[in-house]
């Protein structure tokens, strides 16, 4: 759940705005169990007398703008729509309980695409304990899948973006800039990269009971822009270097590129953040400091937001 | 959540084998809080140590398929795309408590159009006590809104469509084919009734709580198709009798039109359901018999299941 990214076409207001116009709008209810709103990766509920928290988010995976169907297998695209929505869950350091999925095909849909498309859902559902418990199903011209995925934290545990303080050690899981060199060049690891994304929930749950990271999200639209947005919820602005790159990726993919699905988070200057978990490198890149809201310097510059427009990918 | 209600394209199998396939291979992980999965109006999970159960539907609205950008407002839209889940929660006899909303945009969709599309959704949102808590937002080349929505209810006591007895009298709320009606004349109160269907959340407690219903569903595609179902889920057949009609709807859009969203429900002979709740009627009009599950007479014959589809009205 990148929440409400993108600008709606032919409106004055960019992204930022239409998010805080909504959120504006969208006022919780006196009494309500919900916690957190719009503006994280996920939203967070809490319900009477439960000692766990419930998180929720939705994407949209959309073919022509997250999926090709001459070059993605319907399996990559199951797999693909709800790995998105972990990534969500494993950001907040939470375990996903369940998904509901929405599916409206297009014309040239068949139903042996559409199984093998649920193969591939089912598959990554399967390995990570997410029950399919429901869905909506309808025709249009372009196949769009829509999924809601609910998971569980324990209560007031949950990793925000918001939670960072200046003097903060800023990390990456992996290697950044995969997706979009797999997505130039249609092989190898990168292209395996960009067609199944590993949602890191292990390494999620090991950030907030082990690491106590102050602020995590994850990557899903480019370092330069999710990294902006975690300074401006935090109050603060990033100094960085360059991130661990994807073999073959380049430093422009590496700052501005999307769908890695890695997690960025900080960590106290005192923490001892453990250089690789489970095989998977932890990197430092930089440093949170106070200073204008959401700006991120990287080697002494300010770095332009760069970050993938699923819009204009189609 | 009519739940994968229409059958993929080009498939060999129409609705109910899709939804068998999909209810079989979505299997519940061992140790999950999931209660009721696939087939329902909504998915019921159970958080441990929780007094209530929480209830999740999904509903996609769609451009040209449950609106139609000339003659809807933008309102009317956001109205009905929220309407349409709190409908499938108001059948479980449970409370709404949020709702998640993605949103595809189309090419033609402006900023205005957008803002005014949640004027509406916020506005039944507002006075239904459903917080807007996420969402997701993209561009595609028709409108499509899929909405969440999450709900309470008492610790297993969620009205669910398998809970009907032979024997039980048949209910419906309110008139039938007033959506329908309105669709074909496109003025009155039955286009008001298409373009603004009301949830019946105060009759859906209602019906848990004092009624005793042992079985409900909301009516959103057509008294033949959804009591079809109805009796499907409870292993029994019906018998009934014309149902009451909005004003100038034929029997025809009484029996087959969708969209209603009044209530179907049973309660047991022996219980005295009112003529009326709040205004609203209540009608019998059958009763449950033993025999072929699913099958409904009317009049004393099998009535042909010639439910809404929905793909079929674009």
């Amino acid at each position: 759940m990148v929440k409400h990214k993108t600008p709606p076409p032919g409106t004055a207001h960019g992204e930022p705005e239409f998010v805080e116009m909504l959120r504006k709008r969208a006022a919780i209810p006196r009494g309500s169990t919900v916690v957190l709103g719009i503006g994280d990766d996920c939203a967070i509920v809490r319900p009477r007398r439960s000692s766990d928290d419930l998180l929720y988010t939705t994407d949209m995976l959309i073919e022509g703008t997250h999926f090709l169907r001459d070059t993605h297998r319907p399996e990559d695209a199951g797999w693909k729509a709800l790995a998105r929505g972990l990534s969500d869950i494993a950001a907040m350091g939470g375990e996903p309980q369940f998904c509901l999925v929405s599916l409206a095909l297009a014309g040239w849909t068949t139903g042996y695409w559409v199984e093998r498309f649920y193969d591939g859902l089912l598959a990554l559902a399967g390995q990570t304990g997410t029950a399919l418990i429901g869905g909506d199903l309808a025709a249009t011209d372009r196949l769009i899948c829509d999924i809601v995925v609910g998971g569980t934290v324990p209560r007031g545990q949950a990793l925000r973006r918001e939670g960072s303080r200046a003097g903060d050690a800023i990390y990456v899981s992996g290697q950044l800039g995969g997706s979009a060199r797999g997505l130039e060049t249609r092989r190898g690891a990168a292209w395996q990269r960009h067609k199944r994304p590993e949602p890191r929930l292990a390494l999620g749950r090991f950030l907030r009971e082990r690491v106590g990271a102050t602020a995590a999200m994850d990557l899903s639209d480019g370092l330069s822009l999710d990294l902006h947005r975690l300074c401006a919820a935090s109050g603060l602005r990033a100094e960085i270097e360059a991130p661990p790159m994807f073999p073959a990726a380049t430093l422009e993919q590496a700052l501005h590129g999307g769908e890695d699905y890695e997690l960025l988070f900080t960590a106290p200057p005192g923490v001892r953040v453990p250089r690789s978990f489970r095989g998977l490198p932890l990197t430092r890149i930089g440093v949170m400091r106070r200073g204008q809201p959401g700006r991120v310097d990287f080697d002494g510059e300010e770095l332009p937001r760069g970050g993938w427009d699923h819009l204009s990918h189609r």
